[in-house]
């Protein structure tokens, strides 16, 4: 049975993760799976549904096959966007068309319209109690997919504000806990430097590779470029909000 | 086996939450329920019983029948107050009677007295890891209930400071991590309009049905009326604490 | 099978606590050990090695023999500072050799080096993904300890920056959620009062004794001396920050 993960900006003071879980161990009557529940993380900030898709994007590579990803970060809930299920990766996600899937790679799509799968009274202000975590346990329970909804062609998914990648480039995507900031430049585009903010970084290896307190551009886990100040954040000392180019430096070339 | 949940106000950076675990995996041999352990929230306010209050009262419904809720919120550990463990809607509740139960509709309550259910040496400041959690373990195991200690009559367990609601209004009972105002009006009460703090709000469906940065009201996933900012805190732009009266509008009437 | 815990400086906003969870549901294979994963504390202060040393050596006393407890506080990641698993107290323990088990009393030790055991590509920024959690797994699969690594002499593990506690007294080693300051002077050696921070404090039972406000000293769950302040903080009462001393002083004697 598949592991079921939850991804939300419900924050860990409040009741509204643990009623997604009551109903996940209410639905999903397998034993084993029922504790299949993971939390990715809960402190999402606000509303951020970029920053939700980031993590999720990059959170769910190391998940088996078949795993089911719920994202809750709704801030147009009961509103017009849609509620979704996408197949991406061998895996499910399950939330609102509002961006939150925009960084997976999306095979399949179906709209969330079956109202058999759903809870019995749908609140207008909470769909991950109501609608996405019993459409997680359906899909725990191998429900067929076409009975979820009808199928959303990919394309016309709801992407960031931001449009594609310009070639050559990166962009800043993510400034995590830590204060680095994570490009969506991959490190084998980046070369021995990269320009950002009107400063030039050299491609280093890790923190210890500079002094305590310093910049440095590294390959971060993610396999894509990345910015952070040894023991310290790079989002204080630079002016680089998301959205910043990360532009590759040829070696010995001027800024 | 029963699932068991875990609210505290320990927070998520000390290894309180994580002896508690350790109890109960210790102490709970079956080997699927060990891992029936789930944290509801460990981010309550310090010693806030009446915010953790709420939160067990509406995440618990979500919870299969014989789920038990174990939470710890006790700022008198090792005083005068009693650990009680009380019986309502088909689920079992562990704690300090100090008023964090004060929302169920408790069918039954007993005194923990039983010192062999206990850890072998008792903390005069950790009841969450010595008694609460071990009793937890017991009921996952079926103990009898008579075994846990005497009955304790239901209208002698603590209260929260304020009283019972008047006739024909609410008052505000939480404020969430949102900055929501979340009140006990029951939502079949409220008609179309509330006024709270000195203003009227209709009562919309959800947040959509407003401009960003708008007050509204709407019924809540608890089925009472709240109130919200769209893409704000309405507890920043409001005053009003717990306790503040919301008072249904009668179409066309005066504030 | 053994439970895994997770201790991390990672937070809860990311998708790295995430992904060391995907690791592990992917690599562990029974059924019921993929889930018998709990989480300790991830909201260790950045890089604090000696804070998440005492939440770890703590909390894990409760955990049931053979328990896998794998700690990410890692600010020297991917730089000279050694991967290690160690044994004590009949539990495993994995993650750098920076001082982040060094209130632990150790057994046995090996320095984490098969490249087999880690991830098909190690980051240089992420062991706790490529490096600590495939190696918990592999442990939970009753690896044999002697293809982890070499044996590394226990005396030659890194300790934390202050040395061995003085007979007769104590020291301020953690300062937790509440603000309690946690000394390492054991409850029986306490006698009827200890000195801080110029002041004399009575050794008593919990925090009712004094009134709201109000200063006390008690041992405490750790069974050593703590001082707190009843409904306050007594982090920002004394000035004690970690290796402040904690002095006995016996019955009758001035300070």
């Amino acid at each position: 049975m598949p592991v079921i993960t939850l991804t939300t900006d419900f924050g860990t003071r409040d009741g509204y993760v643990g009623a997604m879980k009551g109903v996940l161990s209410r639905l999903v009557t397998d034993q084993a799976t029922a504790w299949r529940v993971v939390d990715l993380a809960h402190d999402i900030p606000r509303g951020d549904v970029a920053h939700a898709a980031w993590v999720v994007a990059t959170a769910c590579r190391e998940f088996p096959k078949g795993s089911i990803h719920v994202v809750v970060v709704d801030p147009g809930v009961g509103g017009a966007r849609r509620g979704v299920v996408l197949e991406a990766g061998g895996a499910y996600f399950v939330g609102p068309d509002n961006g939150v899937f925009a960084y997976l790679d999306v095979d399949r799509a179906r709209v969330i319209e079956n109202r058999r799968l759903m809870a019995e009274e749908v609140s207008a202000t909470f769909h991950g109690r109501d609608v996405f975590a019993p459409v997680a346990a359906a899909l725990a329970h191998h429900v067929d997919p076409a009975t979820i909804g009808a199928r959303a062609p990919v394309p016309e998914l709801v992407a960031l504000p931001w449009g594609p990648r310009a070639a050559d480039e990166g962009r800043i995507v993510h400034v995590d806990h830590f204060g680095n900031l994570i490009s969506d430049l991959p490190g084998a585009e980046a070369g021995a430097a990269i320009a950002i903010d009107g400063r030039r970084l050299p491609v280093l290896r890790t923190y210890e590779d500079v002094a305590p307190g310093e910049l440095l551009a590294y390959v971060g886990s993610a396999k894509t470029v990345e910015i952070a100040v040894r023991d310290g954040r790079a989002d204080r000392m630079l002016t680089a909000p998301r959205g910043t180019r990360v532009v590759p430096v040829p070696a010995g070339s001027e800024l």
